[in-house]
């Protein structure tokens, strides 16, 4: 086994794409957050589906761990090349393949981002709405199972993949399922790749699904005197069946961080982002339904947002949340983690964790997809700080067996990474053994992003 | 290997839960449609993961194939014991293990039917709709991701599971995840599952997501001219993103058994069945919006229907499909069949296959999930006539290779089972191989449901 082989022998072929320059290796070995990275030994920078069986052949034939990057936006550590090897930037595999308006979906190479797909869209009117905050690209969506803020009325990337192209360990490639909205033909291999960080193949194309823009879009913003008004009213909400788009819930600490980073002048209170689609009437009928819920909960005003360029606004203020955040504390690294529980179990698992932050007095900011039951934190800590660091994963580890403890999930989008790896056998128990027998059969090198999601088995 | 003895062992632990009498394994050996069936060596009628655990073990001890069966009521020859072994009847776990109404949720054992949990949860509020037509059990409706009438509104199968109980090929249990309804977590264990039709393990109980009770339900039948425009009715109505909440076609062979057979007075004509679900102003809302579009085709008449007596005797025409179709041959048995295409080429794909019909001869009834793009054929032949035989597979192949050129799946809904083995290859390629590998990794005796979905290997 050689890395250095197999980079002598991708360097005859990609020449300038691919790169050893320590700047390079370094932007694609960490991530934003506080989550230790490591560099990979080359990038290298495909254009193909044919290029990238190029690559995972030569490194299949040297050993040499595959590690594909989208975006670089996810948080858990995910490209960190823990064992060196090439790290795959997929960026320049940018080009949207098909557009087919009349079946509502598109076909795109992996590293077309969700923001280009709906730029190109534009004159469709259609658009992809999964939405993660950052900018990622859609292998990487696929990649983490990425959600977000619409994914209450639209679904995560679980749902909106209709099929893959996907490279894997040994060089073959295989299509995951055709463009059929529904098929009962064969194991599932498309929900197989998605959520499986890299780890069973390389993914160079996303079949995804489109929806119409709607007729109609309403905003509002409500804030409460307490959490759990705000968490009883998104409850209540759901519970009724009003097909809301949006319904996100920040603390009233990071309401405050926002005021300050967006210049704004929201409440300092627990608050509700809402968004209604449908026709005009439809969303009316929809946000009238939800003003009633809220006032029943005493919140304490409701303001609309008919207007595009206030919405506009209230959402990049949403997008901003994690610089807002770091913002409260300058020179800080983020411990940015999310769990997602039962929604009757979110207003118990959020009010405990507030509590537990008070008491650990960590400076953190809360903001939630409350409507999937799914709630983030953003703990500001000094990553030089041993005590800070240690303190702050106790807390987390708290965090994830609350969770866990309400029939959760350790993670309803970030994905496992390095961050959550021991978190795996907690959560899933027997069924990793499950996953790793999977992971053996398709990767039985251990080239494909090893090191990550799956836990090493214990030595005996 | 000998089965006899692994019948021996179970018997003295199952004793009169256990049975060897022809009736029994007859009825469990063949399905209602025309494909082959193979009796079981024993039928066992187990009460808990526990006993299949225990059953598992003695049939892996003895190399005894294990074929798990529901309600009987798939189609496609999907618990024929074609290598003999022992058939796990579940029909006896059919226990409502929990119901949570505030996240809109339920676990059952996979005995449960549709029917009996939308019994159970009469006074809740709540519903499960998947429907199948047939009175299904939960656990056969994963295991063959099933779908039906309501999927356009409300997803199929592999939308609906939240989480299951699986009994693996070696006896260990796994929970394949929690109730969370989102998660990054791992491999997604849970889709593997849902469609693999008995060949990766035994389950043995299902959360599925439950949904309100709509406010108000509105349903329409209107008839056209030709096929085509009804299908292009069906397109636009999914294109303009009405969420219909069923839209069923039926053409006019079908219209004139189900008048016979039902005692209506229906148009004989191409026929959509229509419903709509929300609020009573959202409800009419959709309904006026398809009726304009019903119109714009050209649709003959447009019958409303508010009320539930009318609604119930046009469903229970519909699901008595099966029944009036053979009515129009007495004796005939049916080769039941579906395909799914990408929805631009629905009225393509009806239009030439009604026409290969006509150039056939073939006596064939049409009923369409049109909205999903996925339709039905019953073809009513004598299954003791090697030629009749003959003449409906071959078109029953070019139905399916019709479906693959159009990006579509050689089965939306009933799964491959024995009927449609030989066409994974043709729809998926070397993606067959993936699901060998994931098949020999987690059954490595291949005692699971063998001989069933994937092809053998072709011979050198």
């Amino acid at each position: 086994m050689s890395i250095a082989d197999a980079v002598s022998e991708l360097k005859l072929i990609f020449q300038e794409r691919l790169s050893t320059a320590p700047s390079v290796l370094e932007q694609h070995g960490k991530d934003w957050t506080w989550n230790a990275g490591r560099n990979p030994d080359a990038v290298v920078f495909p254009h193909s589906t044919d290029e990238v069986v190029r690559i995972v052949k030569i490194c299949a034939k040297h050993q040499t761990p595959i590690i594909p990057f989208g975006a670089g936006t996810s948080v858990e550590g995910h490209f960190a090349a823990v064992q060196g090897g090439i790290t795959l930037d997929m960026q320049q595999m940018n080009e949207v393949l098909a557009v087919n308006a009349e079946d509502l979906d598109a076909k795109v190479q992996a590293g077309v981002t969700r923001e280009q797909l709906n730029r190109h869209l534009r004159h469709s009117g259609l658009f992809f709405p999964i939405d993660p905050g950052a900018d990622a690209c859609l292998g990487g969506m696929t990649a983490t199972r990425a959600s977000g803020t619409n994914a209450v009325r639209y679904g995560t990337m679980r749902e909106s993949v209709l099929a893959l192209t996907v490279v894997l360990a040994d060089g073959r490639v295989i299509q995951t399922a055709r463009r059929a909205r529904k098929s009962s033909s064969g194991y599932d291999l498309t929900r197989l790749f998605v959520g499986s960080e890299g780890t069973l193949g390389v993914i160079t194309e996303v079949t995804v699904r489109l929806f119409g823009i709607p007729e109609a879009v309403t905003s509002a913003v409500c804030s409460f005197p307490d959490m759990k008004r705000a968490v009883d009213t998104v409850i209540e909400t759901i519970q009724s069946g009003v097909p809301i788009a949006r319904i996100e819930m920040l603390d009233e600490v990071l309401m405050e961080a926002v005021n300050h980073y967006s210049k704004l002048d929201y409440n300092v209170a627990p608050t509700l982002l809402l968004e209604f689609h449908g026709t005009k009437s439809s969303a009316d009928e929809q946000a009238r339904s939800v003003e009633a819920i809220a006032r029943e909960h005493g919140c304490v005003d409701f303001r609309w947002s008919a207007d595009e360029n206030e919405r506009a606004k209230m959402w990049q203020a949403r997008r901003d949340v994690p610089w807002a955040s770091l913002a409260l504390r300058p020179g800080s690294k983020m411990l940015a983690t999310d769990v997602c529980v039962p929604i009757s179990r979110l207003a118990d698992c959020i009010v405990e964790t507030k509590a537990d932050l008070a008491e650990s007095k960590i400076l953190a900011t809360l903001v939630g997809h409350v409507g999937d039951g799914n709630f983030h934190l953003g703990l500001m800590i000094d990553p030089d700080s041993k005590e800070e660091v240690a303190h702050a994963e106790a807390f987390s580890e708290r965090l994830v067996h609350r969770a866990l403890a309400m029939d959760g999930t350790c993670t309803g989008e970030h994905g496992i990474g390095l961050g959550k790896m021991r978190f795996m056998i907690p959560e899933h128990g027997e069924a990793v053994e499950v996953m790793r027998m999977i992971k053996s059969a398709l990767d039985p090198q251990n080239l494909m992003n090893p090191g990550k999601m799956l836990p090493a088995r214990a030595e005996l």
